[in-house]
């Protein structure tokens, strides 16, 4: 069924792209802490934003700059400062970046785009801002994606990149991505951050309606403990360079372009899923016979965030109360008869009543499936079908562990 | 302000109420397990339920009786099984339930309503159920709302029941309450159970409204962990024993009523809430300044139901960052230059940005709140402010804890 095949490179994998990643100096700890994308061409750029009403200066920042022109040349990543709840400062702080980069780079400062993630109430701190820009210009290289995907890092685990190769028209597509992100959580440093790039020719309304679609499917459908951060971003460019023809409409070209972007973004995210804090296992919900898509979306996702089913899965109990009681609250409507809920191949609740399954056989596939290889195997696979409507969809999660609570009650502002 | 006093007696300190709970032998554990309240007259009967997909028989079974007619003699609930997921086996063991105790009583069996709490997918055990039915009637007394909040337990630490006496024309008006619930949240065993009764003389629409009214500001605002159960259910009664003149519309005497009402549900609410599993204190969140009251409410209830800000709850950590994170995805919209946050009455940001608070005397605020009296000064109060509007409410909820964890993941189906 997939269409395309893995290749390597992460966001430097399509053509006229480069990357780097840099020590700046601006986390404590002297990791790598400032990133850039660059795209030889004006590149076609689509973004989505968190939608809190507490945000930080970039994102402000970059929402504006893509309604006025959706195309961009480069995106620089800060790590270390949100630069959120920073008022007046913090704005003008994201504009001095903007512009110091385009002075480096020598392009227009309204190609620039901005992201940053970090501990929020913090400006960015400009003086090795100042200095890092333009050294991580002069390390910009076409293999960068390695040492740029380091760069966003926060408390994340494992560094999170993919990327994909497609023909249209016979010629090769691709697209690279990087995220970052500890399940959207970690205190004050909660951002997660997808950066997608692609070399494919396609207009730009057609672009933000594919990521729009693309990150409803992904990484809105991942959630760790509900907590949303000020800084979350994931933006896309697409700049042409495969020359391949334009694709300006919808047609089998868009389609096979669309679903490459989404596994894309469904690989950055359940990567971040996968990371949360303090979780041994990712959790996949597949639920069918929805009305519609976006119902089978809010059960899954509803499913994938409970408190209770995902303690029940951290102690590899094949509870499908838990499982019934979230599908039951999410909103959807359905006729409770038509419940049917099973952990990997075990069916356990069939029209809506509990059946006789064996329940050493699904705490043995609980426990197997958890205890996979590390981000490949280690998922838990739950389904659900609340009747037999068209609509299905997937939404990730992670187990709430004790080292959740660890992590987060020990953390000290 | 508050024009009460507190009363002992619980469900049976109105008049005209008697009130009973026995060991009938449905839990294997051996503890109290059927209790029944009983009104002397026909009371007028309003009640809340829960709005899962997924809903116990006894849930559907009242609702219709209550949308038929609102008035009732008896409520009979039974702690053990929840029979929900049961099917039409479950229909039919409710359906006995209302017959058995009707002819016991000599009353209408549309005069009875039902609930049950206990593990989801069992149906109720009915040799004791039909061998305690005559034993709760025989065992209902005056005082029995001592006995009968002990009997609708499951995994509760403590009972919760509170009485308050006002003055309407003159003449003293009660209402008495108890509840159930460890947080809504218990593995199969989530139930939320409320019981008031009330001796004014109250018409039927105007009781519904002051009930939904109270129960939107107290039930619906507490949070453990965002799990619903499938037999949440709140009753009142109002039989008119006081002999006070009957309140048949808007006034001065209905808002006292309402207000003495809400109190009582409050209570009992924020009881839940602090039983919550493993929680340490109760966390109250006041929001003031927003559009309207259903606005602050949404957003109190984000704050009190955040996994983040409830691990900063438990590790005493004055983290102002996801408190301000919680207001900000609530789906509200608020200019975030005029977030204002506090902790008891340290103010941690103010205009959207944070303040240099002396961060010792805050962590010391947390320690001695949450350290308090169980039950009694063991609260941490979050107040936030998100603008200038007329809008404010409370939420309540309590701290995310290592033992929340090992409760959830060491229960076993």
């Amino acid at each position: 069924m997939a269409d395309w095949q893995v290749i390597s490179g992460g966001v430097t994998a399509p053509k006229g792209y480069k990357a780097a990643g840099i020590t700046a100096g601006l986390k404590p700890s002297g990791a790598p802490d400032l990133a850039l994308i660059y795209s030889e061409v004006e590149a076609i750029a689509a973004g989505i934003f968190t939608t809190s009403q507490v945000r930080a200066a970039c994102v402000d920042y970059c929402r504006d700059r893509l309604q006025a022109k959706p195309s961009a040349r480069a995106i620089l990543v800060n790590a270390g400062q949100a630069n959120a709840a920073t008022g007046a400062a913090g704005v003008a702080d994201a504009e001095e970046c903007a512009q110091l980069l385009a002075k480096e780079l020598d392009i227009d400062p309204g190609a620039v785009l901005l992201a940053s993630t970090g501990v929020i109430g913090q400006r960015i701190k400009m003086e090795p801002m100042r200095s890092g820009i333009p050294q991580v210009v002069a390390a910009l290289s076409d293999e960068g994606g390695a040492s740029a995907e380091k760069s966003i890092l926060t408390t994340d685990l494992v560094v999170k990149s993919i990327a994909l190769e497609t023909t249209i028209g016979d010629r090769p597509v691709r697209i690279g991505g990087m995220s970052k992100g500890s399940g959207m959580i970690h205190p004050n440093m909660a951002t997660m951050l997808a950066f997608v790039t692609c070399d494919a020719a396609v207009s730009p309304h057609l672009w933000q309606e594919m990521l729009s679609r693309a990150g409803d499917r992904s990484f809105n459908q991942i959630t760790v403990d509900g907590d949303t951060s000020t800084n979350d971003s994931l933006f896309a460019l697409a700049n042409g360079q495969s020359r391949t023809p334009a694709i300006t409409q919808w047609g089998p070209e868009a389609e096979k372009l669309e679903a490459m972007l989404t596994e894309v973004c469904t690989h950055l995210a359940k990567a971040i899923a996968r990371d949360g804090e303090g979780a041994t296992c990712l959790i996949e919900v597949a639920v069918s016979g929805a009305p519609d898509e976006a119902a089978a979306r809010a059960v899954a996702k509803t499913i994938a965030g409970s408190a209770l089913t995902k303690s029940a899965i951290f102690g590899r109990d094949p509870n499908w109360g838990r499982i019934a009681g979230a599908a039951g609250r999410a909103g959807v409507k359905f006729d409770q008869n038509n419940l049917r809920i099973q952990l990997g191949d075990i069916v356990l609740m069939e029209n809506g009543q509990p059946l006789a399954f064996d329940r050493m056989a699904a705490h043995n596939y609980l426990k197997s499936a958890a205890e996979g290889e590390y981000l490949k195997t280690d998922t838990v696979a739950i389904g659900v079908s609340i009747g037999d409507g068209p609509g299905s969809a997937k939404a990730w999660g992670c187990d709430l562990s004790y080292d959740y609570v660890k992590i987060n009650a020990e953390y000290t502002t």
